[in-house]
């Protein structure tokens, strides 16, 4: 149940650990009347800070706070370790999601092997124009011809040669920017707070418009996020039997779950039954989660990535001009709207002190 | 995650140890040169047994044989405690199903209530026959009927509503031959299964044709099953606000998923994501469920009761000369397949000791 991917945070706390037996050392030399240990290490005996990636004040003070209330027995606020569930949105809030949902890119991958199997779509739209390999044609592709791609190249598959394709599109892909695999562009600071809420009892759910089947492929090893705590927009599957007379799942192009706007509140309660205390996201998608979230009774926090680091990530929120409109962004209005909610913003340039584990 | 409910296998285990205890104090005095502590105990040193309601043979042993090889480390079909997921069909597995499924008996009885509030209804039928209180009528209600009474009785409602509304009839109605709650109902022999389970690492998932949201009211309480360990029928669920402005969750006359067939292990896959390594059913609502189940690699378990025992419950399998196409039930057919298949079948009348907590 806990992340099997090596956390850089795990690391400093190691190194702070061995600089508090410093320090500890330095003070019984001291008694003894020795010279002191360096004096630079024995000044930094801070403890160990479960949020060591992001920078001190009041966003991530809210977390802290939400923990205390609903962890410690005095507590008014507590509640019981069952209740503890924490829900985070995946594209833009635990990895990046420019220039494209990865799950996108996965799905534009896929196109040729699917022509392959089915020349009759060569000529067809949208597949032709993926197939011709035109960039700029393929970014001004509508969100209807995404999802076309999507439900042809995600389903008619068992959902394990489903899992197989994915994994080996996974250990190869590299996002074009940083050139590195998808999965390694995780945010530092997000995982620290999965981690830092487990450690406290809380059951942490990934909550995505993007396909479930997807993300539960890596959600485990990435985020340690077990299969049954990933809630997504899913396709249903279909019962039959295989050549073998054994049976099998088969993922079918239709949408069963659609995980986003009011989608997330419905799923959490048709998968979950119970009302999540903390919820992440950053997008128009994520409003009717933070706000079910942060209606509920006693301690809830809800809390919103704010997009406004172009040079270490992207800068794509309100202060960028972008259209109200634009949906699985953060508009203006909905920086409005957290602001009246009393929901946290997330600044990734003043909150975080690291973005990624391999800074 | 345990149950709350007293159960009488507890009391049992306590008793026993005890007689493990005095054992021990009288084979000191043996050794002491002192009078032996009354034989009859002394001889009787059983360890304590997680399955004391089952009667000892091949259908327990199938269980034991099960744990062992999934949780010992030195077994070949060891699995890693992530993986352990175990599946329990409800009516007629864990708790009793006739003379009717508890859920329709609990749609029936909501009915005045309904009529009242939409007065429309009292001339038109299905509700008419309800309403006349005929019960040789109500009892040749069709499935559609039914269907009818539940999707008007269990929706339009919001869930916090609804699980007030339950929880008030689960308190007061009674079943008509025990005159007992129908919770109190609960068979002790797949309590102690789910027990035994739980406390070596497996989650325990009830996998139901009945109403999710129904079940999720009492399965804590009786079976220490948490709300996200229940999969039923759904009904989708629409956000919205209410008179105050604040959110709410209404239950819509729109089923989401039909947990009977092949939505079983649909359904889990959808939800958990993992295949079951242990699954009990008791009708042709099970079959695919147990079918799934059993063509996984390693060890796996698919366990089906036969209701065989007029006397301590009811007797309604193959011997009883049902025809074999009565969906929900046990016909020949289900039995060959159990046999050819390899699944166990469970007789009520053989393989359980005792049948009820309360006997």
């Amino acid at each position: 149940m806990t992340s099997k991917r090596p956390v850089a945070g795990a690391t400093r706390r190691a190194v702070l650990g061995s600089a508090a037996r410093l320090a500890g050392l330095a003070s019984m030399s001291g008694l003894l009347g020795l010279p002191l240990a360096p004096p630079a290490r024995a000044q930094t005996p801070a403890p160990s800070d479960p949020l060591s990636s992001w920078s001190d004040g009041p966003t991530k003070q809210a977390i802290i706070d939400l923990v205390r209330a609903t962890t410690d027995p005095g507590s008014p606020n507590f509640v019981a370790p069952e209740d503890r569930i924490a829900t985070f949105d995946l594209d833009g809030t635990l990895w990046v999601e420019q220039p494209s949902y990865t799950q996108v890119v996965y799905a534009l991958d896929r196109v040729p092997a699917l022509v392959k199997a089915k020349p009759e779509l060569a000529g067809r739209e949208p597949f032709k124009t993926v197939l011709a390999g035109d960039r700029a044609a393929i970014a001004k592709l509508s969100e209807t011809e995404l999802e076309t791609i999507s439900a042809a190249t995600l389903t008619g598959v068992t959902v394990e040669t489903f899992r197989t394709e994915t994994n080996k599109w996974l250990e190869t892909a590299q996002h074009p920017r940083w050139k590195r695999l998808y999965t390694e562009l995780a945010y530092q600071p997000t995982q620290d707070v999965i981690n830092y809420l487990r450690a406290r009892g809380y059951r942490t759910y990934v909550v995505t418009g993007s396909n479930q089947d997807f993300v539960r492929v890596f959600a485990e090893r990435v985020y340690g996020i077990p299969p049954e705590q990933v809630i997504g927009s899913a396709d249903a599957t279909k019962y039959s039997y295989g050549a073998d007379g054994k049976p099998v799942l088969t993922i079918e192009p239709k949408l069963l779950l659609n995980n986003n706007f009011s989608g997330k509140p419905e799923d959490i309660y048709l998968i979950v039954g119970r009302r999540p205390f903390a919820a992440f996201g950053n997008s128009t998608g994520d409003r009717q989660m933070l706000e079910y979230t942060k209606a509920g009774q006693g301690a809830r926090l809800a809390m919103i990535v704010l997009h406004d680091d172009a040079e270490r990530e992207y800068a794509y929120g309100p202060a960028q001009g972008l259209p109200d409109t634009k949906v699985g962004y953060f508009p203006q209005s909905l920086y409005d709207e957290a602001k009246r909610q009393g929901w946290n913003v997330i600044s990734i340039k003043n909150d975080w002190k690291r973005v990624f584990a391999f800074e």
